[in-house]
């Protein structure tokens, strides 16, 4: 029975050799035979003038860089109106998610919007019922706030096994910008509440007419009417002119072309929150109202889509979220869950945002279990896929927030396999 | 002499107006005659499907902000090599640059490069030089920032007089994104530095091969070689694969497609730190090595691209940041400098990253003279334009962080106006 503790020292070799190991990382000494493009060679981009500027007005990633785009799978919905493309979250860092990356799901394709016909209506319960141009909107108090945005479905074939092997197409239902607007509680104000008023109905203006009902006190306490994402409009495939951020609370709640918002006394029980959005459990009951997204963590890097092309030292990379708060900690086993290590956070954490994690290592190319936990600062921990199914059973495809294991494998490469 | 006073009372009344008015806002009761496209109706966006996903798989803005893009002065520059095109500061909102708006500033162009032929080059007064291929430096441990980069020439224009009529064009060269990458002190330590190292030279790989010295401290303090910006890869304008990020310094010294850093025990003086890049006085001598970028503020709406629209109740909204740390405060004034009011910075606040500031008030019309002045957790406080000139006289086109003046003119136009 020596084992386990056998398997913590080893694991406590690789981590320290990684952090030890850093002066032995991969560079040359310099003027290697094989540094073609060393300096004092001059390379062929150094010997003319590039372009210049105002070659694109808006800008362009490198054509080097032409594999880095959102990808559908395409036998996953019957058409590409009400479907989905996934963020390619294991060519990403940081935790801001430039806006062309974005994840993108339509129920009925992407509304096209001209900001001068646009407008917002708002009654119901309400003393004044009102309609919002978007330069009203606009000339009211904002705010900014950095939040992410998961798909109540991300994960969702996880339930019953390992079925797509990519971080991209498994988890790519994520994402996290900047967004500028007006918190909903302004425009609630200015209209007036009844004493009656308990929920909202936000609606969308494509053809799908996306409705949800949202709960008062959500809606008064830190929804916003969202115009801008990364500081310019948003994109219309994030429901270009005006969108509601929802923080922490699943993304179809997050309502597109937002054109319609109602003060009701009791939840509407919209069509996408009976028969969709509602977690079918193994009884043949449903969860209700499953609003907030549990903590969860991705490692984007390496993973089957990005994998290792050597051994040594390397950076494992992820991301984590939580719907209820901070994410407190994050931690990564290289063996599939028997030992874990803190990771090192870096960057910003913000309020149910994505942070970034951390974990270096020396890989001597044996094959290894990467798996990563989050805590949120309410104390919540990170589940397993199988502590998840124990509970809700593999009916849902909703709110699967397991932990996901890369097999890592000698050549370097990694499949998206379970831990029994 | 109850003047002051008097406009005292008066500014205060207007912004007060403003506080207080906001139920006042523009929205109109529902239903109004004039709102053809609100619910119950059915605009024609939502009558039929719209794009499906993967139409864009790397996403665009809408067609309608087909307006919102770098701009160019032509006469400004002999050749579009050696140009800028300016980042459309009215237009955003919020402190994250969209990586497609971040300004571009070229010596010769910009340089395409392979990133599989990708070296850079550390010697010197090293004890080990080295070569890094791109895949060596994303195996070092990442660090994530959030920081501007202005560059140096930045409002430059306006030593001598108000001359272009638009935040784009007057101080457009300025962003801010999230940079990965690995700290150069990381590098630094691979290599090894000699007991009498003090300055490195950076080296780009453009055909500009642009180089600066920079202080050794300020490298193993803070510096990155970053090759992400918002989460993807670099774009080309901005130094793909790699550049020195080197925060809060003007933005010369954050070398693009960095190929080269060598160690020395005293600086260069090549051409872009002595001919170029130092603030020449009256006397005809030159400042050596302004290095840190002052602590500067914008109003970017409204502005002379970004005018009013009608009367009332609106947002002032602006941009602030300082080299030296933090932006502590932002003030606003509306009668060019007589009266001034504390703004509201909304959304996150770094050390050397752009902040946010808001100012609400309400507008009957009359014409007013709109500034801003930021404050840094040093302690200091951004001048006027006179006050730099009595030191540092006209001759300079560098390191003008002067409180800018906007006229609101009775029709809601702007103008870039100096108040003597």
């Amino acid at each position: 029975m020596t084992e386990p503790t056998d398997r913590k020292r080893a694991s406590r070799r690789r981590f320290l050799a990684g952090a030890a190991g850093l002066a032995a990382v991969a560079a040359k000494p310099a003027l290697a035979e094989d540094a073609k493009n060393l300096p004092p060679n001059v390379p062929g981009w150094t010997h003319s003038l590039g372009d210049g500027v105002g070659t694109r007005p808006y800008g362009l990633p490198s054509k080097y860089e032409k594999e880095v785009i959102r990808r559908t799978v395409p036998w996953l919905t019957a058409t590409p109106e009400s479907s989905v493309a996934f963020t390619p979250l294991h060519e990403l860092d940081g935790i801001i998610t430039p806006n062309g990356l974005c994840f993108e799901r339509h129920h009925s394709g992407i509304a096209e919007i001209d900001p001068s016909d646009y407008r917002l209506m708002l009654h119901g319960l309400v003393d004044k019922p009102l309609i919002f141009t978007l330069d009203d909107l606009k000339r009211l108090p904002r705010v900014n706030r950095i939040h992410f945005l998961e798909c109540a479905a991300n994960s969702g074939m996880e339930w019953r096994g390992a079925q797509l092997n990519g971080c991209q197409y498994t988890h790519g239902m994520v994402h996290c910008v900047q967004y500028t607007g007006v918190s909903l509680k302004v425009l609630l104000a200015q209209a007036g509440l009844k004493a009656n008023a308990k929920w909202l109905l936000a609606e969308g203006a494509d053809a799908a007419a996306m409705t949800r009902s949202v709960p008062l006190a959500k809606a008064l306490d830190d929804c916003i009417v969202a115009y801008r994402m990364n500081g310019e409009m948003l994109r219309p495939e994030q429901g270009y002119p005006v969108r509601l951020v929802v923080p922490g609370w699943e993304g179809n709640l997050w309502v597109k072309w937002l054109r319609r918002i109602k003060v009701g006394d009791q939840p509407w029980y919209t069509r996408e929150e009976t028969a969709k959005y509602t977690d079918l459990m193994e009884n043949g009951k449903a969860r209700k109202f499953t609003f907030e997204m549990d903590a969860k963590s991705i490692i984007t890097s390496p993973s089957p889509q990005a994998p290792l092309r050597q051994n040594g030292f390397t950076v494992i990379s992820g991301v984590a979220w939580s719907g209820r708060g901070k994410i407190a900690r994050v931690d990564v086993s290289l063996d599939g869950g028997r030992n874990w290590r803190t990771t090192r956070i870096d960057g910003p954490v913000f309020d149910k945002a994505c942070v970034r994690f951390y974990a270096e290592f020396d890989w001597n190319g044996e094959p290894l279990l990467l798996q990563s936990r989050a805590m949120d600062d309410t104390g919540y921990v990170q589940p397993s896929k199988d502590a998840l199914r124990k509970i809700r059973g593999v009916n849902s495809i909703y709110h699967n927030n397991g932990i996901q294991t890369w097999a890592l494998k000698p050549g370097g490469e990694l499949e998206n396999v379970e831990v029994g």
